[in-house]
């Protein structure tokens, strides 16, 4: 269901049936050539449809900016600051309660929002007791990435643009992959990058993370499919 | 040209090319049986591509959330405050001018949103003093809406799920529009709504302004294409 | 009744017994050679006497600076910005709520000055729930002065220093009106002025929008009786 | 020269010739039975008179609002935030300093303000450097008041509606003065008045802080003149 | 008793026994050559010990940076803000309230802070209702000092790293005095130092206040037994 | 060199030669039977000693109070929240900047704070550009961890109060250990407590995330040293 193409009249009744309101969060940033900017955008959003069908939830419409401020040199990028994103979670957080929801799940499809996102929900958790709020980041992927890839990743934490981000994009968005343009660029990251700011173009001029040639659909499948059913098992529990 | 659909690589050059940004902003508000919640989205998304084709610009992807005050407490409404739509807007806006952009065109389908917009672009108007900064909404539309509407209107500035905005809705969007349930329901907007607090439930039950039997898909190009010439020659001044 | 004239061991009998708390509030602002900096601030100061004996309301002090962006930067102006604004009022309101007014009226004289009261009357709205807060300009005043002008307007909502507001100097503080230095300055007022911000300095070299020699103490009188009135009949409801 | 009565065309000359004003900020506030709701206003209004006379300064429109944490549950009185004060403080500071003022000095009536106009005079020295700001609150009084008082105070730094702050007011605004109703109550103030927020409340009914019968104009004009000689040297230094 | 070295599974029983937390605050300052950066911190701690003798407190570990304004441009001062530390505080106070505590006492060091807590003592006024909330700066210094002072102060209520501070010094951290570099520098502090922001570097360039050589540790100790006597008093009442 | 003992005649020659600051920050926070209120005070305290002796820098006195949100409710708990604690850090490190310090180091011992203290640095990243920050949380730990653990962790990211935290203090602050109370309490954490916000009293009672008896002095050298090494290799980068 996607809530905005509900109606008034009709609306009221099947939040009351549903109580599941799912909001994808993504990002416009530089995420090589291979793939658009919008690449959270799109994947949040399928993602959400995704989910909305499992646990019968209504998707409500991409909120497609975020905090990029690692790539924000890189063109194209556009960021917002994690204090204009937390007010404007919890705003919508809290209207969404009031209209009668009782699980706020937001899917998120950029690694930079979840700070934002984890102060938003624990504002929530005080102003709105009786709901709960989620903040997704493709839950068990750490592991199911390991169990597929080919290359060993550039970074404990962060993926970008590489096998596997662009395995996700073949599988929920393959129209906007240009594999012919799929690079491999290997960065070395360097030891500060967790102890200092550091934009990324000190240490890569593509911002892709790897090795975006080995993507498959086959990789991407199997990881968002065991995300699914971890979010699916958190919303259902 | 759709924004998050380039990449990276190749969008430095396309933006100095155009320098222009257009950024769709809505609303998810009640609008009656006929009309959609993200009706104010539809519009704004669809007139930007048109003002995108003619100015040569990027559309940006949709804002799709706003200031809703009025119809807060109507079921599907989600409320923005005006703080954290202005927060949200300057990070936008700073980060375009920073990328590039020299016109930053706000293309507004919500009349909600204008006080935020409008000090959004105050704050830009300071700290990006080369970029102009547009808050459109339906430039030149009163006087159009005058001509061809054949019930007057029920507010001197509301107008809402009317002859009026349900005419936008059969000329940029009437895959979305249930003319069979359109109602008429003119209300009686008291005097003190202009000078007090008064959420619309006081004056209406249905959150339709008026009689949007008679809109028509000619009434609503006749107004769009009004007000898309204003913004073509705005722009291009 | 002018509130700061009274003492604190009567006032408590009398606010229980009026409820009604009236606060001018006007802006530093250039408005020609006619006219003093301090016009909006004696217009709002007269005409919440006048409220203030109809509906046996206190008159507050004057707040005497206000919003006025768009005239900053002419000689003798002061700007205070809407946070600034909001904060205080806000302030006010709930201070008058705990003393136990249950009628909180502003009484503008300055345009620029209603983002800031509205945004701070839904404030108040939530937070002192048995207090009416109104935000008056004039109500009424559109449709009155159409009927008694004898130049078209230069533009369908601004006013200043015009035919309109020179008149109602005549009538509510004549003594500080010079009205052998009155102008006409016709402005053409671009069309962008309503969809991006425009300092007036870009149209206007005297701050006066039309023709104030046309000014006489009858339009103002006829105009702010209606108005008046209006204020009246809305509190009383 | 009173700043609000001149206007914007003359008005820039007599600002270069003078660079300076002088804002009177007071309070309403609760001062007994025998002085009015707005004797600090009253007090900074009439004494920034004297002060605008001597340095051929501006006298602004007065802020008639201030912060009364301590009185603020007594029958009249206003209470705004220290926030909401500096911030608007610094607006008119600002402000000031582009309309090319070199001295912006605030004539204050009300101790209970002394924290805010601070805090907004630092904010001012960074942001208008070329600008001296004061907070004068009767520069020099403490001793003056020493040599005259025929009571002892009852606290070393708080005096309301007293001996002292009567006879300001039966040489500044004497027309506002009830003598016949001027009370005597000396307050016990417990010493953690000064160590744990106390409101006045817990030591006394009137708010009166000593014998106001007391007070003489000759006393008030012999503190005033020595507050405003104070004044006249910071200024003129 | 420390409170950082109590461990969570006994400390809940001995707060419910005491219900008292004391906060040493001081600030990081330039003291002149022979006191330490860290004076105020010290006092502050050594204090706070003394008096969670007397009254079975806890010293909760000390907040050891502060708002040094006025002394921010000397070697080795670092500067909070009166805002970040009003937010820091309430959220200490409302910490120690919802673990059981019903008196909270910031005892500190540094005249420069007491702004700062008392506007969070107010804060916490309004939000810990049953806690008893103190911000103590040597309560009845003044008098103390003036008795046994062998220098008239060189301001009324400033005093710096004088023959006053010390003399606390020499009584509670003996070991961080270098007497042999005691400075006399006694300044002349203008006029309007009381009425315009006025850094110290204007009038002194050594930061003592005075004659640190008639320091001793006798005067030290007469003045802090007689404010330790007055703070058990308060928190006893 | 522990800053706050230096003297102000003294300090700014030595910091010339140094420019670095380092930061001890912790928290007070529930950690068991066996580990003390402190534990990341003293860890992080212990560890920025040995730190400044490497790389010649000075210690600042410890800021010992910490975002706890997850353990708040834990006996001993004392919360900070986000904004309090980045406001605080960014006036200290522009503080330091203008005394002429070029490394920021905070050495953080609670991991809760990583986000305000990341959030910090970006701040500061633009306003002191010459100066680098760190926001060290014992870099390298986790690969050290792994080879030094007898137990698998409980979770990818948390540790607390266990075998590895124990074994730190064992090293840095053996006296506040009290072996014989060390717990074993390996809690079943939810799948959730990554996607929602989740109080650990949800999962443990004790606070204890691990098998704190098999904690040895041995371990936490081992780590520590790792940590302290990669801290100097990125200072004197």
């Amino acid at each position: 269901m996607e809530f905005q193409y509900e109606n008034s009249f009709d609306v009221k009744e099947k939040i009351n049936q549903s109580k599941i309101a799912i909001l994808p969060i993504g990002a416009v940033e530089a995420h090589g050539p291979h793939l658009p900017l919008g690449t959270d955008n799109l994947l949040a959003e399928r993602l959400s449809e995704k989910l909305a069908e499992r646990v019968n939830g209504f998707v409500l419409p991409t909120l497609p900016y975020g905090q990029v401020w690692s790539l924000r040199n890189f063109p194209g990028s556009i960021n917002i600051s994690n204090n204009a994103l937390i007010s404007f979670l919890v705003d919508i957080g809290e209207s969404l309660y009031k209209q009668g929801f009782r699980v706020f799940a937001m899917v998120n499809g950029h690694l930079g929002n979840q700070t934002a996102l984890k102060e938003a929900a624990r504002v929530l958790y005080e102003s709105c007791p009786e709901m709960r709020v989620f903040y997704f980041f493709y839950p068990g992927m750490n592991q199911a990435a390991a169990e597929v890839r080919e290359k060993t990743s550039a970074h404990s934490t962060y993926f970008h643009a590489c096998e596997i981000e662009t395995s996700y994009m073949l599988y929920l968005a393959p129209e906007h992959v240009a594999m012919d343009r799929a690079l491999t660029d290997i960065p070395d990251i360097p030891l500060h990058a967790d102890s200092t700011p550091t934009p990324w173009e000190e240490f890569t001029k593509t911002a892709v993370l790897g090795d975006a040639s080995l993507a498959t659909e086959e990789k991407g499948k199997y990881i968002i499919d065991i995300a699914l059913e971890n979010m699916v098992k958190m919303i259902e529990e």
